[in-house]
Order: C-alpha cells, then structure tokens, then sequence
C-alpha cells in the first residue's frame, strides 16, 4: 500500500476500505506515513468527506493506536457522556454525581479549556486539593466503590487522535464532521462504557453554529457507536446564551453545587435533568428519559446527588467542605458591576463574547498550556427575557485586578442585546439522535 | 500573516492576494512555513483552484525564488518553445534548429524524462560526446554565436518550483491546472524571451487526456503570459499515437536529423512546421503563423536546418558526423521484428503502451537518477491508418538483450488495435490559444 494511492483515492472521491484506513493510521503514527501526507489527506477528507463505514473504521484506527480501558463488570452497566463544550457548560459537574446517585456508574474522562470555552478538569480544580490525575486502576476502583469519577485522558489512550488534531490544528482541517467525530467517539469508544451520551450543542457558543450542523455531527457519531455496538443517543442543545449563570472556574462549580442541592439556574438544571434521564434510559435503570428525568429529580431534592458530588470531591482529594460552604472555593479580590445602557428587555447575550471576557480575565487560556485563575469570571443578574431598567446590575464580574475587571465590565456590557420586547422563547434541547 | 489563514482562505474559496501568495511561497522555500501546511493549501488548491490573477502572483512569486537568466540584448528576438511531452516526441530537437536557421534565437532548457515520456537531455546525449551541461554565461554566448542553445535547467532558476513539484508528485496535487500552468511558466519567465509558444498535448499518449483539458490549460498558461508582458501563443496537438515512428533516445535523434533532411514522416514534420511557423511569427520574423511554416519549408529543403542542427551538435561538443552518418549514433545489438497478429488496417497505435514498452527496454527511466540507455527503443513501420497483412512487420524492437527485445515485442503487439477499416483521420493539431 502507498499512501499517495490512498490520498488520490479520497481526492477523487472514493471511500477506502477499513484496511487501508487502518494502514494509513498505523503508518502515521509510526512515522512511516509522514505529516505531509497526512495533511494532504486531511484536506481531501475536507473536501469529499468520508462515508459512515470509513469514519467507522477511522474511529477504530485511531481506538487500536493505543491502550483501552478496562471497566471490568462495570463496563454493562457504565454510561459514559460526551458534551460538544460551550461558555458556562458545567454539566458535566453536575450529571456525573446526579446520575451516579441514581445508580448508574459514570466513567468520565475529561480534557482541559482552550479558547473562550472552559474544561471540565480546570473547574474541578478549582476545589482546593481536587487531583484529575488518576491512574487506570484507581480510576475503575473509585467507579466501583463510588460509581463516578472524573479524570484527565492518559497520553496511552487513543495517541492517534493528539498526533492528528495536533495537524488538522494547523492546517485547517478541524472543521470536518468525519474528523470531528472520530475524535470525540475513538475517546469514548477507549473508555469501554457500554452506552454513551452525546450532548451536541448547537448556536453561536458552541462549535457547530447552526442546528442542521450539529445534527449532522449527532448522526455521524451516533453511527459510530451504532457500528461499535454500544447503545448511543445524541442530544442537540442550543447554545446561543451562556449555560446558567456562572462563567469561571469556581464560580461554575458553586453554580453546579446549587444546582445539585435544587438551587440552580433553570436552564442549567432542566438540561442536566434531560440529559441525565436519557442516561438513566442507556443505563437501564428507566423505562424512558422521561421517566430518568424524574427519578433524578428526586435525588436532586433528597440531597443524594449533592452527597454523591461530596464523595466524588473526597475520593480525589479535594476538600468536601466546599458542598455545605462554597465560600471555601477561590474567590477574586474585584468585584465589579455592569450596568444596564438602558431600559428594556434582555433580548440576547452573546455566549462568545462573554467567553472571551472570562478568558481575557484569566478564566481560560489562550494558549495550550497556560495556567488559569481558578477565581475569576463573569456571573450573569439578567438572563434572557428579563425586564431591565438603565443602569440596573446585568452581571458581575469577577476579576484580579481593577483594570482587568474594567476592561471585561465593558466586553460584557457589550455582550447583552437590550431591546424594547422580549424575544421568543426558544427551547434548550432541539432534538435527539437515537441508535 | 498566518499560512494557517491562508490554507483556511483557499480552503473557503476565497482568492488570495498576490502579497499573500509571495509571502506563502517565501516562507515555504525559507523553511519558515513547513511542507504539511503547504501539502494543506496544495490540495485546498486542487479543489478550489485559482483565478488567473493567483496563478500569475505564483508563476511571479516562484520565478523570484531564485536566479533568472540573463539574456541581454537577445531577449526581445528570442523565442521560447514548450512542448508538454509525449511518446516519440522529439519537436524540440527538430523544431530547435529549424527555427533558429531562419534568424529567430531559440533558448531552450530542458528536462530529463521520466515514466513513459523521454526527456529532450537524454534524447541528445545519445549523440557521442554532447553536452546539456552549459553555464549561464556559454548558454548564452552560444545563442548570441549560431543562434540557439539546450541545456539542463540551473538549479538556481526558479527553485521553488523544484520544491513544491517534489511535494506535489507525493501529495497527489499534481494534476491541478493553476499548479502544472504556474509551474511550466515560472521557467519560462525566468529564461526572459521576450514570446513563448507553447505545445499542449493531449489525448492517450499526453498528460492532458483530452481535448477540453488541455484548452484549459493553454489558457491558463497563455493568460500567464499575458500578465508578464511575454507575447505567448498555444498550439493544442494530438497525442494518441507515438508522434513520428522511432521512441528511443538514439532512434529518436536519427529521426530528427531526418526530418531536418525534409525526409522525416509526415505527421512530424507537419507539427514541425506548424509550431516553428508560430514561432516565427511571435518572433517578428512572418506575418503570420502559414509565411512562417513556409519560410521553415524552405529552410528544411535547402539544407540550412540540418546544417544548424550539425553546428548546435558541435557547439555542445558532440560528433557533428552524426549529422551525415547517423550509423555514429549508439545502436542496440538485438533487433526483433513485431509481427501483425492478423490481417486488416491500423486503426490505432497506443502511445502510453509503446512508451513504457521503451522505457522497460531502458529508454527511459522508472526513478529519478536512473541511467537510461541511448541505443534500445521502439521503431514503428505502420503507422495509424496503413493496411497491414498477417505477420508483417508492424514495427522493430531494438533491445539490449533478446529477452529484454520478446517482452517488449509482446507488448508492443498489443498496443497495435488491427480493425477491419480505417479509422477516421484526425487532424494532429486541434487548436491555437493566442496571448
């Protein structure tokens, strides 16, 4: 095999056989199909795309150039989630403990923030002591003894996908739906849960912009499961306005602590209980997402969800306490307000620009690698909808410094559209994608 | 500037501007942008292609990677001639001389072959003692003393176009019209005539395989022209059967010198005269392309050509007796004859088959570097459209050994289509493309 025949296959619109995708990855990771080849590639699947059969057999490429996880008996059972990100996105928080208070393990691999959406490991270290550090083994213990965890992917586990979207980073080759969703789904399919859940967020806060985009994606991951024999559903969620109330690391896990003792914003707790019921559904333990929805939301209101998060902080070192007193997470020297310009109705608030303000403060990192401040961000007064009067408090910032804090006041000012009716309401979740 | 902006903006279908083409192929020849982001926008370029104004921003940016040719007062007469190649095509060694001969300066740079086509360098150095090896400074005083000169590309000249060739022959970004048009024409431009023609080839035996194709791409190629201020012309020509009757370096000498003798076959000379009338016009020596051919007519009859040719020879070192005995030439020890397997008429020779037949017999070359030999070939004595009986000789293997010579007899055989009547005749020239 040559990997110019394989690159002038795909140019001319050809699927590849599951062989010749198998070598073509092999070889790349081995060092014997180079980078330039690669990119070629990348481009042409750009162009012509792949068929569900090939991104399949990508996605089990990219499985096979690495280690896998071992759930053991858990592995029946586990449902496994997958949320596209977007600004204020804590669900993760949130569904790990919620559902595993229900009885359903959660095995939960998480990556770090870029850009002006923020990672579900530099939140939870945001509780003091918090380690996202576990290793396979003490990952699938905890699972069993307190049926969630959450951790940082090991480098052992699918190195094909860094190596590739380490170059489709550079070549702009990201914005591929066949190569976004082999990424995502050779993660999940390493973890070896049983059963996972998609959450595609859709608008101008999240990756797909438009709705028939992120459909499009659910599908072809959905297809993916399908193929690997794992019981998969996608749920298409909007993410024009930022998710709940809170933007920044701490102040997003005290959003999700109030929101797991039935504090919550109303959004952030109806998408999580959606959510959640369809992971109930995957898991067995209910008839329908409906019916999970509504067992979930009994443990919402019984404290067991709360508890559960307290032990998952326990089990991995951080310091439980922040349940009953969230005053013990970092908190910002600066807190400054943002006034409405003028009176009338909240019509928008563009979740983009209040990412990047988070981001700018210190929230997020710009750069792989960078540190983030683990106190700062953005808390959002007046949500969609909402009645204002001029130069009532739309949200408050929280910051490092004064200046900092001045320079996002205005970036968030700018960020809510006031306009003189209310906007009509439109629905979180869109639609979902069924194996 | 970012390549990453750049292959994103080709990517999306925008055009790019000449600054940031100059700046992408800068950067690539200065190692500043690497060979994956390059592969990235060659294969975007392959799909999206270019406007005629990117295609001359490349042509112009990869003549500036490197040294030109300085061809001093010469360059407003000069003309320059390129033939896209084929079997059996030897134009540049007729049409060299000829043109030459009636007062028109003719800069030729060539190439070495490689695949089934031969290339102009190897064909020449069958010729005992020739050398393509010239400094700038003899290329150009010979030109300045007997009006013509062909020698090997510096590596100095247009360096970029080296880079990215090897590149694309890797990437499966060869066959993109803006990247062979930009890549034929920053030579021409960095030899510095003052007019060009060019021979597009198309059909079996060419690169181009059909008509439509390479009308697009002696537009894009004359439109190049044009940019530069160069008077261009392109004349589209058949390429189904081998051109003349000898594929061969030696053989193919032996039948330039015929031809130069007026006693070449017909479809070449033909072409001879066509292309050398065109070139003769761009030169300022004929009014039109028809008193050009005439003018060559005549040189070929009054032994001018031949005796240009036999000057050119000496010039570069070579045994000018070639020129009256062309028996000097290297010859091949075993002759074999390919019998028609059946009665009927000629209906077509297939150009690509003879050529590998050659280039297996070791006329040409499978990989760069190879050595080829002078003497063994291909002589064809039916031409297309020539009845023939069982077992006539259809055409002579010249071989080094008698196995080598019954391989190649075998697939000769086959490239021979024998059908009951003749085909339609087509004329060899299709078309002409004016600046």
């Amino acid at each position: 095999m040559r990997a110019y025949d394989l690159i002038q296959k795909k140019r001319d619109g050809a699927a590849l056989s599951a062989g010749e995708i198998a070598w073509l990855v092999d070889g790349f990771v081995g060092g014997l199909v180079p980078d330039y080849q690669m990119a070629a590639f990348l481009m042409a699947v750009y162009f012509r795309g792949m068929t569900p059969e090939e991104t399949a057999a990508l996605t089990w490429a990219m499985v096979r150039s690495g280690e896998t996880l071992d759930l053991g008996p858990l592995a029946r059972d586990a449902v496994d989630k997958h949320s596209s990100g977007g600004v204020g996105d804590k669900t993760s928080l949130v569904l790990v403990p919620l559902v595993a208070s229900a009885g359903v393990p959660v095995p939960k691999l998480s990556g770090r923030g870029l850009g002006h959406t923020g990672g579900t490991l530099d939140k939870l270290e945001a509780i003091p002591g918090f380690s996202t550090a576990l290793s396979e083994a003490a990952f699938v213990e905890q699972i069993g003894r307190i049926g969630c965890a959450i951790a940082g992917q090991s480098a052992a586990l699918v190195p094909a996908d860094a190596r590739l979207y380490a170059l489709r980073d550079v070549t702009a080759t990201v914005d591929s739906v066949p190569l976004i969703a082999s990424s995502i789904m050779s993660k999940k399919l390493a973890v070896g849960s049983s059963a996972i859940l998609l959450d595609v967020k859709c608008g101008r806060g999240a990756f797909m912009k438009t709705e028939a985009d992120a459909r499009i994606l659910a599908e072809a991951m959905v297809a993916i499961g399908r193929a690997a024999g794992r019981r998969t559903a996608a749920v298409i969620s909007a993410m024009d306005h930022p998710l709940g109330r809170a933007v920044g690391n701490a102040l997003e896990v005290a959003e999700a602590i109030a929101t797991l003792r039935g504090e919550g914003p109303q959004d952030l707790e109806g998408l999580c209980l959606a959510l959640g019921g369809w992971m109930l559904m995957l898991g067995g333990r209910s008839a329908s997402p409906e019916e999970g929805s509504e067992e979930l939301l009994r443990r919402l209101r019984s404290g067991d969800a709360l508890r559960k998060f307290e032990a998952l902080i326990r089990a991995q070192g951080g310091d439980p306490r922040v349940v009953e007193d969230p005053e013990r997470l970092p908190s910002a020297p600066c807190r400054l307000p943002v006034p409405a310009p003028a009176s009338g109705v909240v019509a928008g608030i563009d979740a983009e620009a209040i990412g990047l303000a988070a981001m700018q403060l210190g929230a997020g990192r710009a750069r792989k690698g960078e540190a983030v401040d683990p106190a700062v961000g953005v808390v959002i007064k007046r949500s969609a909808g909402v009645v204002v009067k001029a130069r009532e408090h739309l949200a408050t910032i929280h910051a490092r410094s004064e200046e900092a804090g001045l320079a996002a006041a205005r970036q968030v000012a700018a960020a809510f559209a006031i306009a003189e009716s209310a906007p009509a309401e439109v629905p979180v979740i869109r639609g979902v994608i069924r194996w």
